[in-house]
């Protein structure tokens, strides 16, 4: 099938010319040009408060007989801030074992995390996903009364069969329980079982939800994501990673941010990587993200869930977040230690990381 | 197709006379009775209402608008009874998207099968399990208040972690909302995802949960299941088999009864089965099950979830179920038509079947 | 542990005889025999040599430098027979390392099975598949060359989008290259990630492999078990299933005979199980599958392959089945100790085993 | 579309030039640089033949009735080099159906190859792995007598049970055959199913494979990818990435190449693809990437196996590569029409692509 060539050189000479109009590098010296895709603060659009850059999706304290300690997130709050340099949180997402609370006690800590974040947090984001459609509507509209920055929602797991019109009427139920907060669709094949590409559900999203914002992606597969980034060139969208441990290959691919729970504890970290990363400097991003590599993988290889990211954060926080609630169980002491032992040892690395 | 009703009720006293002779526990140690773990009502017990035979996974009915349809209880009742010869329901399970209900819908559901069931049926069955912990105890104390037959609980699925003791930790702190209320634990590994035994749960929960009474066990790992029997030797528990489509190999395994959607339509021939199967008739037992299977085998091979149950029970027993709620969406008319001619071409069968 | 070789052979005389007064096919049409799809030895067909009851998936033995060790075959031979009461092999399949082999090697192994087997085993099933259609075409004419007496092809699984009409394609290539030899499909989607359905293969194969004989069924699925069980009303074909430790299950859906590394070690328990159920006789035949469940379990809890199937067949044949070839690795002595040691604490179970 | 060779060959000199100037150990020391672990031609190590860049997994061309078609191979390599700009290969792996042909096919084609790419091709890479380790050893062997340019090895997958150990002495004593020969690792997870990380084989191979030059790494684990990245810092082995669709995340990551069928006719687009991200020009490393991305995420949703494969590069390339062998089918006409009607589609983005 060979092409007329001479047509195409001509079409070629075309397209590059309407490319140097767009010149890559004027962006990621300025700041003002949108289309790069990158997680510069600020190089995209036109909104004050873009969610961008690194979200901690936040663990729910709790206290030794598994209730929710609502008096640490002030604290909390300030240690994302002061120590890690994190200025927006994920409520009662899956890091925040939402699911495993009662609609009741959802609604105190989104109400607790937009009170001490007043004027210290760029975006309180709460999950209001939830299995049962008429609960999840409910926790919409409550966060839209409270006045949060924006709402997320999975995608309902229990049912495997979900296609995507199905799954677009029930994003679009619970999101005009709340019409004027941004919306976020939560994207996590992995833990929900739903393998319906987030490419596919863009186009319904933009056309259904008025107040669609953007993506929170954790899943490995980067073709779906680059053809999410693909769509997403003049930046309408935040589009952000949340597989922390490969985050720089997301960038690379289009992110325009993060969210996820390592945030909490590995913020001002990941925060050098990306202002690297948006310099060209990739030698220093490399560095950092293999630094971080090396305590996740170490983590990931001695069974690395909630329980275990809410004793990591205790230890290096210093605010006691307590257990979890049923069916999981506390990490055991004896990974405690070897992460300990773990983050001393990180003789290259740990400075970078804490 | 009615039933001849006193003919049934004599053949029901007959079966309990018969039972009386067989003494599960001689069976067992004489080795010379052949029916020692079959699913013939009363073959095993003392207590006078045990849980066995078919129980219906019911389906909740909506209205067109994806609204529980109570007002349809009452008939749906009666049609298990006098049509399907099905005498115990299994309520808000996952056929019934329990799980895609409010905590209000469930009780309320809950409610209306209880009082429209009494004194027709045997055992209204009510599954509470959740995966908030606080939310699922909220609903066992409420079942144990309006005085259900039993409880059943589902393992939490959201987080796939879940260990041994945690998860008795879950069903232990549920089932002691309702402590005089039989407590039957949900197995279900290929939807929840949670891998662990039933055999290993058993000892945990006989000993820390008096209320403990039996399993809903819908997996096709029969050698778990088979060790669940062997444990299972003076009858003292209820092993449900919940694999509708395979039964006659979980009856030979031991199953004292079975829990499924399936006997919301074919529970006559399933009830022949079972009986030709504690007869020793293997060639009426075999002939039953075969013919069973080329429905479902066509059925499931079409995609068969909770939308086309509703669908399969709306066209066979003339009730209408209604569509499923989101995200769930309803069968097709393709579906419904394919199923039509499938029950009508069945000639060998189909006798057999309605 | 040497069985009394008369009462044996007198056993054997008995079955027979009771085998002529079952007519299959007057249990199907009369409804009044009550096992009529049993594995009861000859209680089908019309051919002298028809393949049923226990085949035992041979183990090959290797040397310590993981060499085959062809030299022990012969004692092999006379331990099936005389000690299990096994008569018929399956060799060079999965429990074989059929595939870890050179094709030369398969070769020597399929002529000393022959050679060893002749007069004392019925049948001689090698297995002749492979991942490459010439190689296993090699395979099977070479099997029809020595006198096998069957092959049998897995579906090759390297590729997983494999169809169903490329499948029969190429075991038809296979088959036609021994075409006076009968043939038997392979079926375990757990191990090979096909997932056809077997009666979906049934009806290709019944028309284009004028050769075909029987499955291998290695699968839990008993919903397309019994499919094709129905479609073998008059027992023209062998449906052999493969998970040994729910046997039970499948005699009552219509296996006619098994194939498994168990028989090798357990085969007599099998037998008499076997035995009970045909006599209609329950009790017997769940007092020994529980307790053939109760070792299983265990093993298979600690991590069940073929190098711990080659450990324990050393352990009880006294036979040196020496270690598996690379990829994989021998046994642990902690595994050995406590095979040993479960072996020895069966109470009330050994004497049903060994 | 022919390349001007002469400006090509240009390019390449003063790449090397540049590429001297580049030491990789200052850069990640002084992390001045930007471009650390790049995929720049050249910018890494001492050996003048180190494998890099681009390396097409070349699909293996077949007549009609499936046999291998040697004649097309000189073709193949001439528009590989003139047309791509590709100059490596990577023959007999997944693409090459490789584990369907004999051994003597499979010598034919490495000898075929390394024939017709004589100083035409940098890199003719062999792929010998097999099921069973004397096949493997056989093939290493003849590899290193035809003076082919490097060996590499996938896990045998049949048995999953494989451990580190175990894999790391299959794959020495194929190494082993070949002592000369670079050796190289496939390690591709989604297909063998066997789990286990690069990283961890990497120390391993590193000590006991004295001939070990890199990996071939075809997952979306971009953690481990990093992890094996970060043991790379002197650029002493090849990391060669194998998903194809999502390369830009990869190199991101420390990629110092890649290995994958697109390469066949997408060679031109990565290349340039390639040198943008080494220049740091992100714009256009990411358009070419959204453009290749959107054409593979199309044919991925069809169903996009070697068979398709096949037929794309016989319509794009224009040489006959014909049918696959059994087990797998050919691509629908339908499949091609639809390629054929998306390349022309694709106006924004297919003078990138061919």
């Amino acid at each position: 099938m060979r092409l007329d060539l001479k047509a195409e050189k001509r079409r070629r000479e075309q397209t590059r010319t309407l490319v140097e109009a767009c010149d890559r590098r004027d962006c990621l010296l300025s700041g003002q040009v949108s289309s790069c895709s990158l997680a510069l603060p600020g190089c995209s659009m036109t909104s004050q408060k873009k969610l961008q850059g690194l979200v901690a999706a936040t663990v729910t304290p709790m206290t030794q007989d598994r209730e929710i300690n609502l008096a640490v997130i002030g604290q909390y709050v300030d240690y994302l801030v002061n120590e890690q340099g994190v200025r927006s949180v994920f409520v009662n997402g899956t890091t925040g074992e939402g699911l495993s609370l009662s609609i009741q006690e959802r609604k105190q800590l989104a109400e607790e995390w937009v009170a001490k974040g007043k004027e210290k947090l760029d975006h309180v984001i709460v999950h209001v996903g939830a299995l049962s459609l008429p609960e999840s509507k409910e926790l919409a509209k409550h966060a839209a009364e409270i006045g949060v920055d924006g709402i997320a929602v999975i995608a309902p797991s229990f049912f495997k069969q979900v296609n995507k019109d199905a799954l677009l009427a029930f994003l679009r139920d619970v999101a005009s329980e709340a019409p004027g907060i941004p919306f976020y669709y939560y994207h996590i094949p992995p833990l929900t079982g739903i393998q319906i590409n987030a490419e596919e559900l863009l186009d319904g999203m933009t056309e259904q939800i008025p107040s669609f914002q953007g993506v929170k992606f954790s899943d490995r597969n980067l073709l779906d994501f680059g053809r999410c980034a693909a769509k997403n060139s003049s930046g309408q969208f935040a589009l952000l990673y949340g597989v922390d441990e490969q985050l720089l290959s997301a960038l690379a691919m289009g992110a325009t941010g993060a969210v996820g729970s390592t945030y909490n504890y590995f913020g001002k970290a990941n925060n050098v990587m990306m202002e690297a990363f948006a310099k060209g400097d990739f030698c220093t991003a490399q560095k950092y993200q293999f630094c971080i590599q090396e305590f996740l993988g170490f983590v990931i290889a001695q069974g690395f869930g909630v329980p275990q990211i809410k004793a990591v954060m205790s230890l290096v926080s210093g605010i006691p977040m307590g257990p979890p609630r049923l069916p999981l169980s506390s990490a055991s002491e004896e990974f405690v230690a070897k992460v300990r032992a773990k983050l001393e040892g990180l003789k290259n690395c740990s400075y970078h990381l804490l």
